[in-house]
């Protein structure tokens, strides 16, 4: 198998169980840097982060470094059996730093640079703090890259944010010249005519700003590109530093959920490993499908970004303390969670921060080692049990998540499509109608790869693109290709209307999808929250679907070229207009959703579409409301088995299975407490 | 009649359709600018609006003139039977020119110069912004003023904003020293003694900002006047620099609607010809009915100001692209919506714009052409019947609106009450107050002029002044004459409370108009939202009217002098002190209402009040919810009945009629579809 | 009794009845200043505070000053039998002295400079400003603090707000090295070592930011400490002036209410009379008790703070301004709310403001005489009864109010608790709680004390002590001692988390307080709003308490040591753990209440723990829901009878009393007319 698992490095082979250990708060407590280890070894710990924002501790004055401590930490724990992963401290520089070369912070957006404070608040274009970086990352790579504890680069910490000093507005003229080469084209590129905006001098060019420019789309689009291009470049440069001593230590930057400031799909070239922090806000109101689908779509698109395992570098063992309302993991959840990221392709369950900080405005943000100091909570036998499950699972190591669905969600596409003043303002909801289609996939538990418009889709049987705004370049013919070779594509309403400039396409949208589509798309009605319409079945639609769903936000109006409709309209003025439609394309099919349907009509659409392919779902029976089944791939078929309610929960089996975790063997039923979960093969 | 309609230009003496045309965004596809002909005329458009944000095409270097493309498109359009509004460009300057010369570009109230970006960014008082304007304008007049296809001047575009530079500093204090002469009377008008804020020098006065002075009432209200004169001062200027060449193409300026930065009754003198953009949100959630009169009375306004049809400079063929949820027209809506602003005075249907941009920020609103190229759209279907309906109408082209009421709107009015801090700062709703008066009288089917308080009163019946707080000089004169000599006048709650500078009256409210209204307002109440009070009919209040309505909000406490009460409060510690009242004045008769009272009570009142005055509704019998009828008089009268519901509805006629889009006549009784309307004479 | 009411002055020993007067807004109509003195009189008015904002009257050329008009408002007033509460001008300074010195404008914490504008526009720290108002006050003081009507300095206005400027950098660089003598100390304290914040200069500290730091807890509450302590200096400077010339003319500030921008009980040592500015919301949506025992609280409050009478400073004798919805005090509203003041311990009764301004922002504010300019006016007449009412009461003029429960309610905690990101940041509700408690107690109608953790407790027989998250130093020690000696101490969750800087207490929570209270928490559980919990009754919890209580918001999960449960939690997976807690202590008894629970909670429990001490409440007998009784002490029990409902009320009585204000005797029972107050002796 091309995908198959690579163990980060040979020196540690094993699922990866720990957190952010950050002993440089802790110098003048030796008791409790002793203590740590005791407890680590007690939580089943293999692996520790260290050194993430330790720069001011390892150089307190420019040239001065201090390693002696982080040689002990480092020692002691590969002593104990316990791995590091070292961080570059780049996430956050000393003081010192800042005063005598302010041009390493920040300029925001309103050109006023900042003051010192808080993380990520320097300028990745700064030739000072790059040089600054490579000093401190060329120290640290001389004295641990060779150690036989060290096992891992955690570059910085996750990268975010932007600068607008003129250091980088001159490397985005720069970025932009060499994209555009004219100004003549990129004043088309932009469609800088309207609002008389034409460009006649490179150094006209400035990043968007609240009192300058900020809604000519094309420039927006380019500059989240600038900021992506300019991240990047920094990341090659501080692995550059780190593998110009050892090259045989592989990288990582823990990345964020939710977070579209930078495009992973570039970024993911420039490190060896994914790895991510991953937030989940269980027990909110309501119950916890809507959470538990949305994390499993985040791992999955962690996972397929470079199609193999990844690292979940970031949870809490507890409660965060920035959600509006912190509640506590329930008895369970903490170990569903974490086999949930298994489940899904992460080969490591690690923590946000091992222990709780005294200070400061993480102080009260989840940690396993609570203030209190010792093992006896429920928080540490929570994550003992975690390490536990981990050693047992060691069998799976070596599997992986097999996708043969792939769903297009596209971070270039959402800056477009949420930057576009287009139908719904209020709400054009690119990210929740990607998670509404996941969504019926995760009930009907069906692995998926979470792809974008520039990956290969020849490996998949059915591809799903949903609101594909903005049609990357090579993606219509990619697309042309799969269905023709016999692929299933379905598309939604509000794709096919820009081009990458986010220029709009001429004679008719979706643009180049309307022949592989069969349709032409009008215009395009928007409805108001409670407004809805619904849709009606037609000629050829499966039988398994029902008469009518609703429809509701967004409903396109859409005329048929080739393609034939299955659901049609059923209220307003465009009442009998085709809703749902159905094309044959050279071996294959491609399926139009005019509207906004509710969830039932997804479920219902995606299970008829696979048994028309060859997807099956990792489970073989009915899977009740809130029990979901993912599966790795290895040597034999992992099932990972998960409850999601709070209520017990019975599956009917199709043969023997045995539980990994308690060894228990199960036949005819399955029976799962609440927020259970099972490994079974 | 004095406010007989003279055409535009004797050039072209026909209602105006077509729309903002932005050939300069397209001039690399000359292929397009050929079929834009071809639609043109195939959409029955006479007119198009050329070079709204043309600067940069038009001047791409200091200096450097470009006119080769604009004489083509205008002389192509012209040899198709085609007109041009031919625009200024100042509403958006070149990036050399803010390169070159900063201080065109405008400072914000927090004393930062902005960058160069969107519309509506340069400093009015700038001496090189209006030498860069006088060139520019004075080029475009003498190539293009004696054209015979140019029949008119727009101005720049949608006119707003203020600047904050020094320039605008030193203009603002040279304002108030020719207004006030003495810091003297400028401290007493600005009761500066407050918070010790006494002015001892003029160099001391600086204009609003947040971290500065913004809650002085009096220097609010001056500074927004000298807003106004400052951009009258420039639209003179720019004016006078077309005129200089020909003095014989009127000027226009496209006015907004909601807009109350600018007081347009100053600056109506500085143009020929009013014109507005109108863009209502129709099929918003609940009836039409709000919509469509809020912009009935916005239309009257814009007739009202110079007393002679207006033209509809931009509106929508199609949908908004900047409200929250942009709907779609619904069959028959795009031509009502048309001709109402047609009954209301306007000699012209225009739309922003004619061919959708392909980029930036306004690529998705609506147009007649749409990114897909082709005319077999809705769209453009219903476009073309507007053109198709206009050219039917032109025999009533010499016709206007003839009201015998008044209702007064005044925009400094609401620069007073809005910025004062009063009995409900959660919203004293003035507009909201001043609609809902208006919205009995359009329900009624009464024509009725939009004024304001320095307007003249003589030639009404009735006059309503619904919260004029601020009495404006010479407005209470005028109120005791037209009542003296036998007008009926009509004053709420929240009147007569400060001059013109902010000062409250001294020695009772409100303040000058106690006598003509007989009344005197202790204190003022306020009502929480879902909080009510009751007025109870009393003495001799109409029969026709209800025993109770409804009060809420506001509800003033007032002594009668002079007046009686016709009803009094139901409620509440001051149950039984007077809510109507009723004065005699004279020959006339002046009505006071006290409290904020619920819909039904304007609609009898007015009804009852019309009655016993010379007006007469435009409609001899009952008209049913949602349609009303305005009428245009010329040799005869011109009735549009309009249907606002998406139901049929059916008037009962008292005469035959023959409706002039369909040629039919009617007898009996008039049937209308959903959004329909008919011409009837 | 060392708390026995001392007499502001020996000039004045009388209930003061009053306002803020600034006869200089209308020095050009001298009729008016002549009507003001007769209307006084007709309101039995004794006492005006002159000069607050006269600065720019008094000096309005540097060095240069006019006394004149004030020497004969003071003379004319104390003819007439009406004393001065004399003000210093400092709370906003004139134009010219902004303009010769910026730097006494103050700079926002994004450092950029303030404009001239607003009132408290200076920076506290400036030489120049501080020479200034020297200078302006010793003047003031040598010309009028021996005037016999000059009683009382009320210093500048309601102090607050800080600066940042380099003046200030550089003033809070010393305090911190006062404070911390070493960076080193700093650096713990603060807890630098978290991102990497080391100082390793002073010169890098710099106060909060939005641009740089602000999310440093330790940090954040030491500006606002620093906030306090220049302040207090620039009070004391200040005063200092004043007194240099005659020391026996006291000094107040005047204080207000919900601001917790400084803290003050640090500042009420820098004064010699305690006074502030009272601003009940009356007749919002919902009943009168919320408000009323708040502002119960607040009155509490002031008087804690120096254990004596103070003066209500400030209030509106009509509606305010700058509410959302400003209602008119419906009848008796006036008198209640003034007789609540002098209930919980004010010897006065002052109003902001006498006369209503005529023109700028607080125009519309309620004031004794309005622009009508008549006594003929519902409000003057229930100004003038309140007036009658305190001439009646002088009788107890020299009570004050006798509290043996001690309510804490502590400022920096605030700061604390608000600042740090804890377990439910959608509102941690500090504040509320505290008025929950409070709310408890009104409606058992107990007098408390409200103090914060520095106070003495040692005269208490009851402590409560709601979310004392942060600890204060020798906090614990006072509360042990207390308990040890016998005292009834109770504590709520969230107490006991972090000590002075927000580090947070090692060990386990509550820290310091864990064996007082004989248990230990190990997390906290939040509900969203809506959800809820219950307690429910175990063991040996008091008859009169309910089986059950509903818990919301945060539960503790805690764990007995020595305290034996009273309440368990009910619901989730905490049920069974204890919820109320009792725990013998020394001689005494502590209670840990671990959950938000229902008022009905606080009521019950804190009667039956009042039972238990020899706490009495002041009146003997049931009070009906929304009425309370208040009492001074002093010759007699003197007992203020509240109905805050608008309905009459009843009450049984133990004996016959007599109503100082109607003379009219009770027996048997005492009735209460809607917002009904007698004072019963």
């Amino acid at each position: 198998m091309h995908n198959e698992f690579k163990p980060l490095t040979p020196k540690f082979p094993k699922f990866v169980h720990g957190g952010d250990y950050n002993p440089d708060q802790w110098l003048d407590h030796p008791e409790i840097l002793e203590e740590d280890i005791k407890l680590m070894k007690e939580a089943h710990c293999n692996c520790m982060s260290i050194g993430i924002f330790a720069w001011a501790t390892l150089e307190p004055e420019e040239g001065v470094y201090r390693f002696e401590w982080l040689d002990s930490v480092i020692d002691n724990l590969y002593n104990n059996g316990i791995y590091t992963v070292l961080a570059t401290p780049s996430g956050a520089r000393p003081h010192w730093m800042a005063k005598k070369y302010p041009e390493v912070l920040r300029v925001g957006p309103n050109r006023v640079r900042n003051l010192f404070g808080k993380r990520h608040n320097h300028c990745y274009t700064s030739p000072i703090y790059r040089e600054k970086v490579w000093q401190i990352n060329t120290k640290l790579a001389q004295r641990y890259s060779n150690h036989p504890g060290v096992i891992l680069w955690h570059l910085s910490n996750e990268y975010s944010g932007d600068c607008h000093c003129e250091l980088c507005q001159k490397a985005f003229r720069e970025y932009l010249k060499d994209k555009y080469k004219t100004l003549d084209n990129l004043n088309k590129a932009w469609w800088t005519s309207f609002w008389s905006h034409t460009y006649t001098d490179w150094s006209q060019i400035e990043s968007p700003a609240p009192h300058g420019e900020d809604i000519v789309h094309g420039m927006n689009l380019d500059w989240n590109r600038f900021v992506t291009h300019q991240t990047s470049d920094f990341i090659k440069w501080e692995a550059k530093a780190v593998k110009s001593v050892n090259p045989d230590i592989p990288t990582t930057i823990n990345m964020m959920m939710y977070f579209d400031g930078l495009n992973y799909q570039v970024i993911k070239d420039d490190i060896d490993v994914i790895s991510w922090d991953a937030y989940p806000k269980w027990h909110h109101v309501g119950d916890e499908t809507q959470v538990a689908s949305e994390f499993a779509m985040y791992h999955d698109l962690m996972r397929s970004l470079k199609d193999r395992p990844f690292m979940l570098m970031e949870s809490t063992p507890s409660m965060t303390n920035w959600q509006e309302v912190s509640k506590l993991k329930r008895p369970g959840m903490h170990l569903l969670s974490s086999l949930q990221a298994v489940a899904h392709g992460s080969n490591s369950v690690q923590y946000f921060q091992w222990r709780k900080s005294r200070g400061s405005s993480e102080k009260l943000h989840g940690a396993v080692v609570d203030h209190y100091g010792k093992s006896d909570t429920r928080v540490f036998r929570d994550v003992r049990d975690v390490g536990i499950a981990l050693e047992k699972l060691q069998c799976l190591y070596d599997s992986n998540v097999k996708a043969k669905v792939a769903l297009i969600f596209d971070v270039e596409n959402a800056w477009g499509v949420n930057d576009s003043q287009g139908p719904r303002n209020c709400g054009v909801k690119y990210k929740e109608t990607v998670l509404a289609h996941y969504r019926a996939l995760w009930e009907l538990g069906v692995s998926v790869d979470i792809i974008d418009m520039t990956c290969d889709l020849s490996k998949y049987s059915v591809v799903i693109a949903p609101m594909v705004y903005m049609l990357r370049d090579g993606f219509s013919d990619r697309v042309k290709k799969f269905v023709s070779d016999g692929g299933s594509f379905v598309m939604t309403y509000w794709s096919g209307i820009v081009n990458e400039t986010d220029l709009c396409f001429l004679g008719g949208m979706p643009g180049e999808m309307m022949d592989v589509m069969g349709i032409r798309s009008e215009e395009i009605d928007s409805l108001y929250d409670g407004e809805t319409n619904c849709i009606v079945k037609c000629g050829e639609a499966p039988d398994t679907m029902k008469e009518k769903y609703t429809a509701s936000e967004l409903c396109d109006l859409i005329h048929c070229i080739t393609a034939k409709p299955l659901y049609t309209y059923g209220e307003d003025f465009y009442a009998g207009m085709a809703a749902l439609t159905e094309n044959d394309f050279g071996k294959g099919k491609s399926y139009y959703i005019a509207s906004r349907n509710e969830p039932a009509f997804q479920k219902d659409f995606y299970r008829e579409l696979l048994k028309r392919t060859d997807v099956e779902p990792n489970f073989k029976g009915e899977l009740p409301y809130g029990v979901t089944v993912g599966k790795r791939v290895g040597d034999k078929d992992y099932l990972f088995v998960q409850n999601y309610t709070k209520n017990e929960q019975t599956l009917t089996l199709d043969r023997e299975y045995t539980d990994i975790l308690s060894g228990e063997k199960y036949a005819g039923t399955l029976s799962l407490k609440p927020y259970d979960v099972k490994v079974i093969i």
